[in-house]
Protein backbone atom coordinates (compact mmCIF):
# COMPACT_ATOMS: atom_id res chain seq x y z
CA UNK A 1 0.00 0.00 0.00
CA UNK A 2 1.45 3.06 -0.87
CA UNK A 3 1.64 5.87 1.49
CA UNK A 4 -1.54 7.98 0.10
CA UNK A 5 -5.19 9.44 -0.05
CA UNK A 6 -6.23 9.44 -3.44
CA UNK A 7 -9.84 11.06 -2.44
CA UNK A 8 -11.63 12.92 0.57
CA UNK A 9 -15.39 12.25 -0.14
CA UNK A 10 -17.60 14.80 1.74
CA UNK A 11 -21.41 13.63 2.27
CA UNK A 12 -23.59 16.56 1.67
CA UNK A 13 -27.42 17.43 1.71
CA UNK A 14 -27.55 19.45 -1.20
CA UNK A 15 -25.32 18.85 -4.03
CA UNK A 16 -26.00 21.75 -6.09
CA UNK A 17 -25.44 24.30 -3.21
CA UNK A 18 -22.33 22.53 -1.89
CA UNK A 19 -21.17 22.50 -5.50
CA UNK A 20 -21.52 26.19 -5.55
CA UNK A 21 -20.38 26.69 -1.91
CA UNK A 22 -16.64 25.20 -3.17
CA UNK A 23 -16.43 25.90 -6.86
CA UNK A 24 -18.06 29.68 -6.97
CA UNK A 25 -17.54 30.56 -3.18
CA UNK A 26 -13.82 29.09 -2.54
CA UNK A 27 -12.45 28.89 -6.25
CA UNK A 28 -11.96 24.73 -6.65
CA UNK A 29 -11.95 23.89 -9.96
CA UNK A 30 -14.08 21.24 -11.54
CA UNK A 31 -15.50 20.33 -14.79
CA UNK A 32 -18.44 18.68 -13.11
CA UNK A 33 -22.10 19.57 -12.50
CA UNK A 34 -24.70 18.94 -10.11
CA UNK A 35 -27.15 16.87 -12.78
CA UNK A 36 -23.90 14.11 -13.11
CA UNK A 37 -24.83 13.04 -9.12
CA UNK A 38 -21.26 13.48 -8.06
CA UNK A 39 -18.74 15.71 -7.90
CA UNK A 40 -15.06 16.04 -8.15
CA UNK A 41 -12.22 19.16 -7.55
CA UNK A 42 -9.09 18.68 -9.16
CA UNK A 43 -7.22 19.90 -5.66
CA UNK A 44 -3.97 19.35 -5.23
CA UNK A 45 -2.21 16.47 -3.98
CA UNK A 46 -5.44 14.62 -2.46
CA UNK A 47 -9.14 15.12 -4.63
CA UNK A 48 -11.71 16.39 -2.51
CA UNK A 49 -15.01 15.08 -3.30
CA UNK A 50 -19.16 15.34 -3.29
CA UNK A 51 -21.68 13.24 -2.97
CA UNK A 52 -25.30 13.05 -1.44
CA UNK A 53 -25.05 11.68 2.23
CA UNK A 54 -27.47 9.16 1.97
CA UNK A 55 -25.77 7.54 -1.61
CA UNK A 56 -22.34 8.08 0.44
CA UNK A 57 -23.63 6.21 3.54
CA UNK A 58 -25.46 3.31 0.82
CA UNK A 59 -21.95 3.27 -1.08
CA UNK A 60 -20.60 1.45 2.23
CA UNK A 61 -23.43 -0.19 3.36
CA UNK A 62 -27.00 -0.84 2.96
CA UNK A 63 -27.29 -0.93 6.87
CA UNK A 64 -25.80 2.85 7.65
CA UNK A 65 -27.96 4.93 8.81
CA UNK A 66 -27.00 7.86 6.98
CA UNK A 67 -27.40 10.34 10.37
CA UNK A 68 -24.19 12.21 11.07
CA UNK A 69 -23.37 13.50 14.92
CA UNK A 70 -22.86 16.77 16.28
CA UNK A 71 -18.92 15.96 15.66
CA UNK A 72 -17.38 13.64 12.54
CA UNK A 73 -14.22 13.40 14.34
CA UNK A 74 -12.41 14.22 10.82
CA UNK A 75 -10.98 17.99 10.27
CA UNK A 76 -9.79 19.20 6.79
CA UNK A 77 -7.33 21.83 6.77
CA UNK A 78 -6.06 24.40 4.78
CA UNK A 79 -2.53 25.55 5.45
CA UNK A 80 -1.87 29.41 3.85
CA UNK A 81 1.69 30.48 3.59
CA UNK A 82 0.78 34.03 4.99
CA UNK A 83 -0.18 34.96 8.51
CA UNK A 84 -2.95 37.15 6.64
CA UNK A 85 -4.39 35.11 4.82
CA UNK A 86 -5.59 33.24 7.54
CA UNK A 87 -8.85 35.84 7.77
CA UNK A 88 -8.66 36.40 4.23
CA UNK A 89 -9.60 32.67 3.95
CA UNK A 90 -12.17 32.68 6.54
CA UNK A 91 -13.74 35.94 5.30
CA UNK A 92 -13.82 34.28 1.74
CA UNK A 93 -15.78 31.09 3.34
CA UNK A 94 -18.39 33.20 5.70
CA UNK A 95 -19.19 35.69 2.41
CA UNK A 96 -19.72 31.96 0.40
CA UNK A 97 -22.14 30.48 3.48
CA UNK A 98 -20.01 29.13 5.37
CA UNK A 99 -20.36 29.17 9.47
CA UNK A 100 -17.00 30.85 11.63
CA UNK A 101 -17.10 28.01 14.59
CA UNK A 102 -13.74 29.57 15.48
CA UNK A 103 -12.37 33.22 14.87
CA UNK A 104 -8.85 33.39 14.39
CA UNK A 105 -5.98 33.59 17.03
CA UNK A 106 -2.89 32.21 18.08
CA UNK A 107 -2.43 28.95 19.22
CA UNK A 108 -0.22 27.05 21.67
CA UNK A 109 1.66 25.44 19.08
CA UNK A 110 2.75 28.84 17.75
CA UNK A 111 0.68 29.42 14.75
CA UNK A 112 -2.45 30.99 13.98
CA UNK A 113 -5.53 30.04 12.53
CA UNK A 114 -9.49 29.49 13.05
CA UNK A 115 -12.37 27.14 12.06
CA UNK A 116 -15.19 26.92 9.56
CA UNK A 117 -18.19 24.57 9.21
CA UNK A 118 -19.39 24.01 5.66
CA UNK A 119 -22.77 24.03 4.43
CA UNK A 120 -23.18 20.57 5.83
CA UNK A 121 -21.03 20.97 9.19
CA UNK A 122 -17.51 19.49 7.94
CA UNK A 123 -15.12 21.47 9.88
CA UNK A 124 -11.88 23.21 7.73
CA UNK A 125 -9.30 24.52 9.86
CA UNK A 126 -7.32 27.55 8.34
CA UNK A 127 -4.16 27.67 9.46
CA UNK A 128 -0.67 29.20 9.10
CA UNK A 129 2.38 28.91 10.98
CA UNK A 130 2.71 24.50 11.62
CA UNK A 131 4.99 23.47 8.61
CA UNK A 132 7.21 24.83 5.83
CA UNK A 133 5.56 24.43 2.01
CA UNK A 134 7.38 23.09 -0.93
CA UNK A 135 6.81 25.18 -3.83
CA UNK A 136 3.20 23.10 -5.46
CA UNK A 137 1.81 23.95 -2.18
CA UNK A 138 1.73 20.52 -0.13
CA UNK A 139 3.46 20.47 3.26
CA UNK A 140 6.47 19.28 4.28
CA UNK A 141 6.20 16.81 7.75
CA UNK A 142 9.68 16.56 9.17
CA UNK B 1 -7.46 30.59 -1.74
CA UNK B 2 -5.58 27.82 -3.49
CA UNK B 3 -7.61 24.74 -4.07
CA UNK B 4 -5.85 22.74 -1.85
CA UNK B 5 -6.60 20.40 1.22
CA UNK B 6 -3.42 20.23 3.13
CA UNK B 7 -4.08 17.90 6.08
CA UNK B 8 -6.63 15.20 7.43
CA UNK B 9 -6.22 15.05 10.94
CA UNK B 10 -8.45 12.16 11.73
CA UNK B 11 -9.60 12.02 15.83
CA UNK B 12 -8.98 8.73 17.28
CA UNK B 13 -9.44 7.49 20.65
CA UNK B 14 -5.92 5.56 21.31
CA UNK B 15 -3.04 7.53 20.00
CA UNK B 16 -0.32 4.84 20.01
CA UNK B 17 -3.06 2.10 19.05
CA UNK B 18 -3.80 4.19 15.54
CA UNK B 19 0.06 5.02 15.04
CA UNK B 20 0.77 1.43 15.20
CA UNK B 21 -2.09 0.53 12.78
CA UNK B 22 -1.46 3.33 10.32
CA UNK B 23 2.55 3.19 10.40
CA UNK B 24 3.25 -0.40 11.51
CA UNK B 25 -0.50 -2.33 9.53
CA UNK B 26 -0.24 -0.06 6.53
CA UNK B 27 3.46 1.06 5.99
CA UNK B 28 2.62 5.07 6.30
CA UNK B 29 5.82 6.85 6.64
CA UNK B 30 5.83 8.81 10.06
CA UNK B 31 8.72 10.63 12.46
CA UNK B 32 6.49 11.32 15.60
CA UNK B 33 5.59 9.16 18.17
CA UNK B 34 2.85 8.97 20.39
CA UNK B 35 4.26 10.68 23.21
CA UNK B 36 4.06 13.85 21.05
CA UNK B 37 0.72 14.01 21.55
CA UNK B 38 0.06 14.39 17.54
CA UNK B 39 0.86 12.13 14.96
CA UNK B 40 1.67 13.35 11.21
CA UNK B 41 2.57 11.11 8.35
CA UNK B 42 4.32 11.64 4.92
CA UNK B 43 1.67 10.63 3.01
CA UNK B 44 1.55 11.50 -0.97
CA UNK B 45 -0.37 15.47 -2.07
CA UNK B 46 -2.19 16.08 1.28
CA UNK B 47 -1.16 14.78 4.80
CA UNK B 48 -2.67 12.60 6.79
CA UNK B 49 -2.50 13.40 11.00
CA UNK B 50 -3.91 11.82 13.99
CA UNK B 51 -5.01 13.71 17.41
CA UNK B 52 -7.22 11.95 19.95
CA UNK B 53 -10.86 12.60 19.92
CA UNK B 54 -11.54 14.44 22.75
CA UNK B 55 -8.47 17.21 21.89
CA UNK B 56 -9.93 17.78 17.61
CA UNK B 57 -13.21 18.47 19.61
CA UNK B 58 -11.24 20.96 22.43
CA UNK B 59 -9.37 22.58 19.39
CA UNK B 60 -12.76 23.19 17.06
CA UNK B 61 -14.63 24.54 20.30
CA UNK B 62 -14.84 24.09 24.24
CA UNK B 63 -18.69 23.26 23.75
CA UNK B 64 -18.35 20.20 21.08
CA UNK B 65 -18.78 17.03 22.57
CA UNK B 66 -16.59 14.76 21.09
CA UNK B 67 -18.99 12.15 20.40
CA UNK B 68 -19.30 10.87 17.09
CA UNK B 69 -22.37 9.55 15.38
CA UNK B 70 -22.25 6.04 13.82
CA UNK B 71 -21.93 8.29 9.97
CA UNK B 72 -19.38 10.54 10.43
CA UNK B 73 -20.36 11.53 6.38
CA UNK B 74 -16.91 11.54 5.22
CA UNK B 75 -14.95 8.79 3.18
CA UNK B 76 -11.19 8.42 2.61
CA UNK B 77 -10.09 6.77 -0.53
CA UNK B 78 -7.06 4.55 -1.51
CA UNK B 79 -6.95 4.10 -4.95
CA UNK B 80 -4.99 1.65 -6.41
CA UNK B 81 -3.03 0.65 -9.67
CA UNK B 82 -3.93 -2.85 -10.82
CA UNK B 83 -7.37 -4.18 -9.76
CA UNK B 84 -5.40 -7.64 -7.92
CA UNK B 85 -4.03 -4.47 -5.09
CA UNK B 86 -8.10 -3.53 -4.24
CA UNK B 87 -8.12 -7.05 -1.97
CA UNK B 88 -4.17 -6.88 -1.40
CA UNK B 89 -5.05 -3.63 0.35
CA UNK B 90 -7.97 -4.42 2.58
CA UNK B 91 -5.97 -7.74 3.55
CA UNK B 92 -3.35 -5.98 4.53
CA UNK B 93 -5.66 -3.27 6.78
CA UNK B 94 -8.07 -6.31 8.44
CA UNK B 95 -4.37 -8.16 9.16
CA UNK B 96 -3.61 -4.92 10.83
CA UNK B 97 -6.64 -4.77 13.08
CA UNK B 98 -9.32 -3.20 10.68
CA UNK B 99 -12.67 -4.12 10.50
CA UNK B 100 -13.93 -4.78 6.50
CA UNK B 101 -16.68 -3.12 5.62
CA UNK B 102 -17.44 -4.04 2.53
CA UNK B 103 -15.88 -7.00 0.28
CA UNK B 104 -14.54 -5.97 -2.71
CA UNK B 105 -16.89 -6.04 -5.73
CA UNK B 106 -17.57 -4.76 -8.85
CA UNK B 107 -19.16 -1.23 -8.91
CA UNK B 108 -21.80 0.69 -10.82
CA UNK B 109 -19.21 2.89 -12.23
CA UNK B 110 -17.28 0.45 -13.62
CA UNK B 111 -14.66 -0.37 -11.13
CA UNK B 112 -14.09 -2.37 -8.33
CA UNK B 113 -13.70 -1.61 -4.51
CA UNK B 114 -13.77 -2.05 -1.21
CA UNK B 115 -14.36 -0.45 2.15
CA UNK B 116 -12.68 -0.88 5.58
CA UNK B 117 -13.00 1.12 8.66
CA UNK B 118 -9.44 1.79 11.25
CA UNK B 119 -9.57 1.27 15.08
CA UNK B 120 -12.12 4.40 15.08
CA UNK B 121 -14.39 3.30 12.55
CA UNK B 122 -13.35 6.16 9.99
CA UNK B 123 -14.10 4.78 6.63
CA UNK B 124 -11.48 3.84 3.86
CA UNK B 125 -12.97 2.71 0.42
CA UNK B 126 -9.78 0.64 -1.61
CA UNK B 127 -11.13 1.36 -5.10
CA UNK B 128 -9.50 0.57 -8.86
CA UNK B 129 -11.14 1.49 -12.39
CA UNK B 130 -12.25 5.10 -11.56
CA UNK B 131 -9.43 7.74 -12.45
CA UNK B 132 -6.14 7.56 -14.49
CA UNK B 133 -2.98 7.90 -12.05
CA UNK B 134 0.23 10.61 -12.71
CA UNK B 135 3.33 9.26 -11.89
CA UNK B 136 3.28 10.71 -8.46
CA UNK B 137 0.05 8.37 -7.25
CA UNK B 138 -2.07 11.36 -7.52
CA UNK B 139 -5.17 11.16 -9.79
CA UNK B 140 -5.76 12.88 -13.07
CA UNK B 141 -9.53 14.12 -12.61
CA UNK B 142 -11.11 15.61 -15.59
Amino acid sequence: MEPRVSLITLGVNDLDASLRFYRDGLGFPTSYTAEQGVIFFQTGGTCLGLYPLDKLAEDVSPDLVPERGQFSGITLAHNVREKAEVNQVLDQAVAAGATLEKPAADTFWGGYSGYFSDLDGHLWEVAWGAFEFREDGSLIIP
